[in-house]
């Protein structure tokens, strides 16, 4: 397994070679491997900035300042899983609806195989799509939405698809279950008071920020991993869930949000759910000038990628 | 009421349209507004850097991401009040003196209409023109300064007007009274041991950085809230009152500042307060690549709107 | 018709007031003005980079620099035209087939109304459905066309609508008659050796960057007057026309490539040409750091209005 | 003499030292020297974007990039002439008059000392000023001003003191003699078409752009020289008489204009003239990413830096 | 002693005059100045982004904007100090253990003066030269190293001299002693589980982020006062300590970091250590659009030069 | 050989996937291509401006924008040739001497392979160790370097071995036979008048900026083409040949130089010329805002394929 361990930055500069995740092996084979990575290069949903499409390309530069011990976790991600960089899925430029369908059945191989995705997006329109890749194997899911705000909406513009209906349309889709669901981070102005409730009148569990201050970070972790309890689980973590400051590049910033300290702190507070697939989305690179976001999106990636290596330690160890 | 309602992003995509504040109507028709929002592109007392004529351009260009309810207040502002943006006060570039008569007067008619304006600089030295208008319907103003800085010297360069001078200058021509009056935030370095008392030789009621964050920010807006008591108030917010990291494109970022969120719970902890006026000024779109400055001074002007809202609610709820 | 003059920027400077373009009055009120100018919002087809939604606001903001006199066609061009600022076609992000409906429709009732329009991109693919509506009116249209790139490719993705196909699919819907149109200044690189006759092969008549250095502009604006004939012309103008250093801004800039000076050049040599549209597509603000792809832009649809005020003062002076 | 050879970039690297203008001493000693570079950081007269004040920062950040032999005129300008940098004049933000007061009088001690001028602006309202200044010594000058603009205009928003009048105000004020002066480089959107004719008749002979590339550069050069003769000259160079692609970081950038090389050929077809000043205004380094537009102001002012030299040359053999 | 007094940015505007630290003086002659600050412009040690060359330039442009009394120490500094900008040490491109000889020699005159230096790096392989330059007169020394980093690794690219090595290499020298210096702020992913204890082993005190949140400020800056006790101490201030949103322009930000107040309550906290040098090192230009690193930078080095005051205020105090 | 075609844009969209140079495949196997694409992401010979270590990172990001079709040579590059991204070579940052034997060393099993290597710098100094690799296997070259400056100086800050001395230790080393070899393109500010025969003397032809004008480039080329004969030729491109405005993100940009257009006519020019080896240098990521400077080095290394592909065409069609 040590054969594919990336190159160690003190062994190869952090700025030499092909711009893979974390320099990790590009291949589309998936005998080997426990997770990928893979980017949805999509924007077609965005509501406004645009140019997600080179999200994947700008998290994987970065990515490669990345280490692979996280001292949080005493772990060497790579003594645990193998890994590797999948390339990108399928989209279809100006079409959402065809676009859907081929993020789809790009995704299903490799969900199919057992292996955990981690997905760069995109806008997250392609959170949808994931979600029904990962249905297919799984069934309805759990769902783990950071996100300031719910994309729980019915229509935009008259369609029913788009970045901003997504939470909803997979309930319908019954490719989530929302009574074990959770949104957690809603805040900033809003369309009417209709918006507070949206999600709630769904099913999911929704953390607005203001209760998170209230409660604290622990407890309302707490919640999250007695809410989805056992059940195959979905992460999806759109970047504007950080506050605007700490994560500039997106469509929608917001303020008066959670710094990258707390953020870390919630995602390390969920081990032990049952984690089957992940996606970091909603970075724009064209305004990240000191590339803080994308940076920042990396290593989330990466305690994803420690959640997976956490979990196959569990597994060895017979738990 | 509602027809003037501006358009809704979820009917049109927020990046389409004239860039008008919040792509409300644009017209100097004074006749059905409670108030408006105008820009005010002067630069010239700038002590450092420049180009605060093009914050109100900015400003307007980011507020097409707000939406028009208020998860704090519970309000949907548009319900409440009707607003217009009636473009720019005159200016005249070079000229500090003449700039000073020329917002004065192209401000007037709307305070005389009894029309709440939300004003957009500019560099600090516009408020003074502003407050002269504005006192000159209600008479001597409490003033509510959000600033890193007193802005109380008595001179700058030799000169007496400046963006440095203005919180003395007005005192001295009794259109502020300083008694009930506030300035919140003062910080980093100083010119001299003297800058400390500055503002409060004239009578104001000082909020260092320090001290708020021993009192804490509930404490420091009741006691705000008691010294302007009913009186008609002038809020004016100096965009580097934030953090530098919060809003860095500014003549004078300041770093220990307080964050976004905490500057919104300052705001909203002054309703009751009997606003006629509002300003933030200070914004340097040229400095502002990611734009988190322009769209911070956007939401702040969004809680101005908010003040008023809430102002209109309860006299129509007669109170 | 001199109330419609935009204001002087020698008396209101021209950093001041809403962004209309050339701070003309924003009307939808078509029944007083000869030409308006128009968003298009969509960038749904790009192949690349993305951001042409934000074009219309860039343009409008850097036209506030023209002024009304034209040294070399000696003219003002408000003596003679009237105008106004429309504000934007409707668009729907995400989905480009009814985008296309939406263009088409919102754009109608300017052409009904006699108004010529001048259109801000958006990407390339805003074209077909102006396209369409002008030729409701006009039938099949002469189409002059300043691009590096044929798109004139049957598919694009396995798709028939993209920025990529326009030339093909215009003359396929038979609202452009090829024998009668011009595309002007492909280069760079090719997909393939039929790249080279993909546009004559469909009738157009096609002057490559390098026959042009070769004839020299005069002959060439000869050949195309002499092309077009009096036809009703419609004039698309793909920035990336211009070489990359002039115009960086956008998805596809090619090297060796024509400065601004020669695109005035050749624009000028259009004089006579019986326009009823005309489109400048294909700006990205997000990659123009210095403002110039959007500036210059904006110069080229001042000369479009040129155009409209010497087709004027001819029909004016009987001619 | 060689002792005041500034830093050579091959014993110390040009990014070590303190920023003077090509790294010479920073003095206000006049005893010693042939010639200064002074700042003047002044951006009062703007009539768009502004922040010229930091140009002379910029520029001499750049200057160090610079070499002190000239392939062009076979001279090493060290060996001739002996430099200083002077740090900047004295300015007042906010006040234009008083601003051109502490000019004039800042600038008096250096042209009365004999020593040579090379002023890095600012925005062009400082040259009248600098003119006045050098007046006093020399009685009425020749002005040669490189300049997209006539800047003759009367008034400006009512003002007779602003940037774009200044052409018009030294005619009048005496200190320069339009009829042995020129204006070089007008194009660009006008007015009206009175503009094209605002300078002819005050008396100066205007190239516009379309004439130099009419008779070619080496006859316009002649030209020049021709109509100053013998007389004291000042050399005043608008940033936006080049490109607009090659000098991008300027209020008023043109397009359809002359190359850096173009403009190199025709500063050094004026050799002979008799320079008693010089400056470089116009450049905005808040707009210069890529930074060329200070990168090429300082290989102007070392082109006039080679004008000092080699009449200093002249002048030592006997010429 | 006042004489040495830099400008009154409420005389000379801040943006006006040659850009030396703080406006001071430049100078190399030591007879009569308490503290230097000097430039350190070598950044061959980078392990990932790079540029540090620039920082000593722009930390001084941003200097200009400090002012010389502290509200927290309420001290005018230049009443207590004289000070000087030295310039830059000498250093050569492209060679690292030829550069550590020229900042040491270059650092060794000021060292023996008796001149406090306040050095501007470079990147952090700068300050083992440093180092060993101080050490020459003092003996081992204390050192307290912010840094979100160990630096204390064995080799990096099988090399024993880079930015990642100086803590190791300082103690083998003996030119540090570790059991008398502390390293604060270790967090971000590592390369490996023994990096936690790295620097422990070494002898170090080490305060990784989770403890001084865990402990709190005011604990850890007395166990810091303890540990370096009465010794010559050098305070070593990589820029990354700072959470990469408060720093971005480093090589390697680290998120989850300390905001500005934070660093700042730090520093002040170790009033009373027996400082003899400091450096601040990692600021890389390039990547600093808002400017907001070396602005930081230029506070704490401010702080620095507050401590030297306040050692020369309690000298004279007889304390 | 078909199945080496890299992806092609109309089927997959040149945003998605791996960033390899044209999204050609990662491979260290040199058995079954022709040429391959390598990084030498070193920069520690920069005498100014520093970054080039993430040229090549930028150059195959841009390169997925390059189509394989040459209208100029009428060729589809990858229907004659197979090519491959090979990754970067070996660097050591730090250390320049050790850094060359990395580079020497990586290269060589390319070399030696028979298989032709287009490199992507990298700063200058990079090109030494090049040519010792290429020349182990044929000999002392034939050199034709674009670059605005000589290279041939004997010393930079007393060392023999920067980017400023490459053109003379290759000279002396052997591998570089100076009287078939050519340096194209001396202009800018120079140190002294020596400079201007440095090259000459040491025996290459040396076509100033001057006198390509004044000959013209045929001609030019023309007599490049004889110099060098049908001699092993390394062919290295510093991108500083282009004018500064074409290629503003380098070490020492200078005005005055050759367009994109011209550079090209000049490579192609070339046709019929041994190759051997090529590489493009001196790009500066952080420096390069719109991304056309490794843009235009992406299309220069195009063309470097061309010639590549142009005589296997010819070597198979017996030539």
């Amino acid at each position: 397994m040590e054969s594919i361990r990336p190159p160690d930055a003190q062994q190869i500069p952090r700025f030499a070679g092909i711009r893979t995740f974390m320099r990790m092996k590009h291949t589309r084979d998936l005998a080997d491997v426990d997770f990928v990575v893979a980017g949805v290069p999509s924007d077609l949903g965005s509501t406004g900035r645009v140019g997600q499409r080179y999200a994947p390309e700008s998290i994987r530069s970065y990515s490669s300042y990345l280490r692979p011990y996280s001292m949080y976790h005493k772990i060497d991600v790579f003594e645990h899983v193998r890994g590797a960089d999948y390339g990108d899925l399928d989209i279809l430029p100006g079409y959402l609806i065809e676009t859907y369908r081929a993020i789809e059945s790009s995704l299903l191989p490799i969900v199919q195989a057992g292996v955990i995705p981690i997905l760069l997006g995109g806008d997250h329109s392609v959170t949808l799509p994931e979600l029904r890749a990962v249905a297919r194997r799984h069934g309805p899911l759990s769902l783990i939405q950071f996100d300031s705000h719910s994309d729980a909406w019915d229509e935009y513009w008259g369609q029913k698809y788009t970045s901003g209906t997504l939470a909803r349309r997979a309930v319908e889709e019954n490719i989530v279950d929302p009574y074990h669901s959770v949104q957690i981070g809603l805040r900033g102005t809003l369309y009417s008071a209709k918006d507070v409730t949206l999600s709630q009148d769904l099913g999911y569990r929704v953390f607005a920020a203001d209760e998170i201050r209230s409660i604290g970070i622990p407890k309302m972790t707490d919640q999250v991993r007695a809410t989805v309890g056992g059940r195959p689980t979905f992460l999806s973590f759109d970047i504007d869930f950080v506050d605007a400051v700490h994560a500039p590049a997106t469509v929608m910033p917001e303020f008066d949000g959670f710094t990258s300290g707390e953020s870390f702190q919630m995602l390390r507070g969920l081990v032990g759910v049952n984690f089957v697939a992940f996606d970091v989305v909603e970075v724009i690179p064209a305004y990240d000038p000191t590339g803080i976001t994308a940076w920042l999106a990396a290593n989330i990636a990466y305690e994803f990628i420690c959640h997976v290596a956490l979990a196959k330690k569990r597994e060895r160890m017979g738990k």
